[in-house]
């Protein structure tokens, strides 16, 4: 915490005043008491952006999936478990921010039916009915309001480009930050990634394989740049 | 490592010589690159077993599905992710082992086709078809020799006894360790645990609340019971 006020005092305050909505880490979506359905998401990458925007001087509310990491210093941390807990606890503070960053990799689909007790086996095969979840993204997007900001990211594995600038038009987004997770280096579970940062203004910024600290410093220089851009505007 | 050489100076070498195989954590079966399915195992009884093993002058591997846990000091760790790879490396020192421990939750089932690109949102519902991974634990019954003991677990929601005692004849064990997860503080991602061992002899203990590494030495108090019993047989 000493350190934390130590960096902080020695970093621009140059997000003073934002209020951030973070999410990081995967969701669980259970089938029953013992067992469910998940992903690769380690939550690096939405923590070390939740880190550096409070050592930039925002107030940052970190919704989070489970994960091993502890949420860093000065960052108001909400705990969830499943797509629909995540899309609750980001409506709840949506309203409020001026910036969401949605890096946490929710499931698109739970199990139909949740069983209260442990799934016995039963046969050779077995089939799982998968429903929807709601999308969070798409209705953040659709309640935007002209000052806020969103970014989102996008784990692809093949076709990044076409699937990413698609999904930034398709969610009303403002940034997104694709990754190809199938690089050595990048994405899930890693400390650094690979990422390409596409503006809604067509700017595409390519990134070298870096520490995931300093991916989120590119982010939020870029999330820094169109918030003067767009004070300028006014 | 010097903390670790001091406790077991002052650790009774009850399980000297042994080879002892333990299996911990949860297994991951994918779906496509980013998703799986899983579930709660920490990994935490296991490693814990592992460690007092050790620390009781056994030979130790340790064979372990995804955790976030450092594996304990003089102990082979193998680090799986799916059934199937687990059941592999277990076959593959099982010859060798004195003694077998199988804490790893191993999926039942596993996604049937693995896409090997990210699979992409489709309609409102969808259809995961499961099939059986190699079930380890009737495996190892089968081919169990008899100088070689078998400890398996059981995690249940409900019907504990019957569910022990069914397992322990079907899958030919000689000690079984059940717990309810549904009783706080007991199973999956606690530091403590609830559990009765159910022997092949009839015997049955059942311990109240206690620190999972205290479970690893009652569970390993009956293993040398048995060793002793069984020498003195000879």
């Amino acid at each position: 915490i000493i350190f934390h006020s130590i960096e902080k005092l020695l970093t621009p305050q140059d997000l003073a005043g934002l209020d951030v909505l973070v999410t990081a880490g995967p969701t669980r979506e259970p089938l029953d008491p013992v067992r469910y359905l998940s992903n690769r998401s380690s939550g690096k990458m939405g923590y070390a952006l939740a880190r550096v925007a409070a050592l930039r001087g925002a107030r940052v509310t970190l919704v989070t999936g489970p994960t091993s990491l502890i949420p860093p210093p000065g960052v108001e941390a909400i705990r969830v478990e499943t797509a629909r807990e995540m899309y609750d606890a980001v409506l709840q503070h949506f309203e409020q921010a001026d910036l969401v960053i949605k890096a946490a990799a929710v499931a698109d689909y739970r199990p139909q039916d949740v069983s209260s007790q442990k799934i016995k086996k039963q046969g050779q095969d077995m089939q799982l009915q998968l429903t929807r979840n709601p999308d969070v993204l798409a209705e953040l997007g659709r309640r935007k309001k002209d000052h806020q900001l969103l970014v989102g990211f996008a784990a692809e594995t093949n076709d990044l480009e076409q699937n990413a600038l698609a999904k930034l038009t398709r969610k009303n987004l403002d940034l997104l930050v694709a990754n190809d997770v199938t690089i050595p280096g990048a994405g899930f579970d890693y400390d650094t990634n690979v990422v390409r940062i596409f503006g809604r203004d067509g700017e595409v910024e390519s990134l070298p394989l870096m520490d995931k600290n300093r991916v989120a410093q590119k982010i939020l220089d870029r999330v820094a740049k169109l918030l003067t851009t767009r004070r300028g505007a006014k």
